[in-house]
């Protein structure tokens, strides 16, 4: 006699309220303008607004939802309006919400090939046509001795590949009796800041990270980094791996990456190139030689989930060696290992990776790269560096602003020719406004203003909106603003 | 003059492909018992049919669809099936998956409270709620000194809590200048190897973990556990971590937690525990003596996406002490950390974490503890468990079987009463029929069946098909097969 009660929600209930949440989903992205881009949310006020228990009994989805319009949607900052310009873009398209949701629906695990064969395949054969797509070597495809891997984000391809570094290095030994101190990486004073985690979580140690300096485009200079690497084996360290990258967070400087790999490739140190923010632009041919040089590169990542239409989390991430990665992550004694998974007829990918479990994460990638075809998105990806463009030709007209960074693709750097106080004014007032959010670095010591173009349906109008604001926010704070108080901000 | 060409997808279509995509996944619950629960597919199948190139052109959104139902569901294992009882349940439920849809519909990021303050703030108020339901201790809450977030893997939270152990024991030192590789840390024989992994990849070296023997019961040893550890002491080592489990993934056995916890209190070691498969049992009062000696606990880990019907990532990890964890994780140097942070006002998630981007995946868990409310997840979970008594009894009753370890929750370890090649036999036998998959363990050098019953939707008739098929299968088999073949296989 089976049991029939239930608490689940029925197949026909999850039909009307999945439509529900599908309308919601569309009604935000209608309206999503009429929201103030940064989140105007107090410490503490949403977390008030969600009352102090659970509920005993369930409660309907209506009355969730509802909640999910009052409560959060007053607590976000809207990564996906065409109003946002700061950090990085995080953007997302219909076929990627629609990818993501089937995966959660079917609801399985790819830790294994066998607990989920299309959950592997998928990924391994939209890795593969991707790396041809952006010109990467034919070693990173899995049909050589490479393959592609989707991770979470740009932090953990590069905590792999230093992992995968640092066991090639000491033939497994820091994995099996740990770190001795001695091993020394190198990046740019410009590189994500990841890295520099990623040496503390590797037992490497942060002050074995080498912060090579920059030229005046910000990009890493080789020839400093090639007599870092002397000095070091001459203090009688191991130098194992250098991370360059192709547009960094901060200006979206390119390193050199053919002179960086020849010095790798000399040295026999791992070289890894990360492309997390800007590598979409090496789908167009016009871009492609952003890559030149990749060929020297042990790995490579970038980010679909930045700048391709594709939501968070999905970091591609490839390796020249694959042997080299797995061997660092799995967690299986060699003798264990199958003759299946060596032979690279089936990947397991639990050992490309940090954590076991992984969700069916290449659908979304395959929907957005099936949806679009090449060429819807090459269009989008052209289409906001030619915006970036008219944007940097509006600032180089003004003589009140400069810009203070080369802007190959999708980010300005600029300034408004007075003290950083004044300039980081600007940004208050701007981000408060509601109408666009933009963010700063700090570039020679200088506060600069950072805009990035980058969302999904941002446009000229957009973007004409935004200079329009700095200009005039510019204008009437310089007017308005004490000097005396704009230079105890600076 | 402003540029509309567009190749993403609009509000209108997404409405109706949205609508489509549900409805695809609301006949997937339907009819997902018609599947063979563990793929049939061959290595290289499903990449074959997804053809050697990407799409010059954009595809229409139902040709896609239709692709995942010819060529992705072929090679699928069927997690959400009711006759999946191998490895662990990862189960799912609707108000999850909507829950998933909305938080990649917002596509908001986490990594920072500003960056989306109520991301930040749901996830810290519903752990908070969810700790008071298991029954954890005070120290735990964001309101005291420690706080909950949300992982992507119990893989993960016990790789963070071992990289604070490490900093505290080390005083920073460890992500300062590297590991030294004289900390140990220590499990039992049965622990997850997650954490030998995690011990490699933080640098510590998997040899310096001490795999502790258990007790008959496959229970960590607790009087061993203080003889390695005064040894490890006298040897010059310098033990920091201890992980104990409830619940492990092998058999279920629970550790002595009290026991252990004692221990690490009196030598000051971080205790962390994984509760990573059955800490949902304590949200049902009547198993809540399952967390008894959590007090002395660092840490704490548990996965609604195995257990509580919160799809995958959703693996939940408080500390006591924030601060430890945020010290070893967080990028910025101390003099830069800001008040807010400090003052707990704020939480600031990727200084919790490996990674630094992070979606809302609070929201599929609000989801689930509202639609179900406490009383209904207390249902499914005693309902289960119920089940798993009545396989018990029958097993118990069957003299060609044996119980292998005890079955506290909802996982048995059984063999058929002769040779191992027969019992795996069995086991090939029964997947490749396709109405269940159960995987095995190895248990006092046996092999050994585990048949988990954790599914949403399994109900008595499916373990009545489940056991009848599996006595079946036995009798045949070992009426047919060889005794020379069978042992063979041994």
């Amino acid at each position: 006699m089976s049991n029939t009660k239930s608490y689940h929600m029925s197949t026909d209930d999850f039909r009307r309220h999945g439509k529900e949440m599908i309308d919601w989903i569309a009604d935000y992205y209608e309206t999503v303008e009429s929201y103030p881009v940064l989140a105007r949310a107090r410490p503490g006020e949403v977390a008030a607004s969600l009352g102090d228990e659970l509920p005993v009994h369930g409660e309907g989805f209506s009355k969730i939802l509802r909640d999910a319009t009052e409560k959060i949607l007053p607590g976000l900052t809207h990564w996906q309006s065409p109003g946002f310009h700061a950090y990085f873009p995080a953007n997302t398209s219909g076929p990627a919400i629609l990818g993501e949701l089937l995966s959660a629906g079917l609801g399985v695990q790819g830790m294994l090939w066998s607990t989920s064969p299309a959950c592997t395949e998928v990924e391994t054969r939209v890795l593969d046509l991707l790396a041809e797509l952006l010109g990467l070597p034919e070693s990173y495809r899995s049909t050589g001795n490479g393959g592609g891997v989707i991770q979470d984000s740009a932090s953990s391809a590069v905590l792999c590949a230093l992992i995968a570094a640092r066991e090639r290095d000491s033939g497994q030994r820091s994995n099996r009796v740990g770190c001795d101190g001695t091993q020394v990486a190198y990046c740019s004073t410009q590189t994500h800041s990841s890295l520099e985690k990623a040496m503390g979580v590797a037992g490497l140690g942060r002050a074995n990270l080498r912060q090579i300096e920059v030229d005046e485009r910000f990009a890493l200079d080789a020839e400093r980094l090639a007599v870092q690497i002397r000095s070091d084996r001459a203090a009688g360290l191991r130098p194992i791996f250098v991370c360059a990258t192709l547009g960094t967070t901060s200006s979206n400087a390119v390193d050199p990456i053919a002179d960086i790999g020849r010095i790798c490739s000399e040295e026999g140190l791992w070289f890894h190139v990360d492309a997390a923010m800007s590598g979409t632009a090496a789908i167009c041919p016009e871009y492609r030689h952003l890559n030149d040089g990749v060929e020297y590169a042990d790995s490579y990542c970038f980010n679909p989930h930045k700048w391709m239409f594709t939501n968070f989390d999905c970091s591609c991430f490839w390796v020249a060696d694959r042997a080299a990665l797995v061997g660092a992550l799995s967690i299986l004694p060699e003798y264990l290992a199958n003759e299946a998974t060596r032979s690279g007829a089936v990947f397991d990918y639990r050992d490309w990776q940090i954590p076991l479990g992984r969700r069916f994460r290449a659908l979304k990638l395959w929907f957005v790269l099936r949806y679009y075809g090449v060429e819807g998105l090459r269009y989008h990806i052209r289409r906001h560096i030619e915006l970036t463009g008219k944007l940097v030709a509006w600032i180089e007209a003004d003589p009140h602003f400069e810009i203070v960074a080369p802007a190959p693709f999708n980010l300005v750097c600029f300034r408004y020719r007075g003290s950083d106080g004044l300039n980081q004014r600007i940004m208050e007032e701007l981000n408060e406004g509601g109408e666009i959010f933009l963010t700063h670095t700090r570039l020679n010591g200088r506060f600069v203003l950072r805009l990035c173009v980058g969302q999904a349906r941002t446009e000229l109008e957009h973007v004409e909106k935004a200079w329009n604001l700095v200009a005039a926010t510019a204008e009437r704070l310089r007017r308005i603003v004490p000097l005396t108080e704009i230079d105890q901000l600076s």
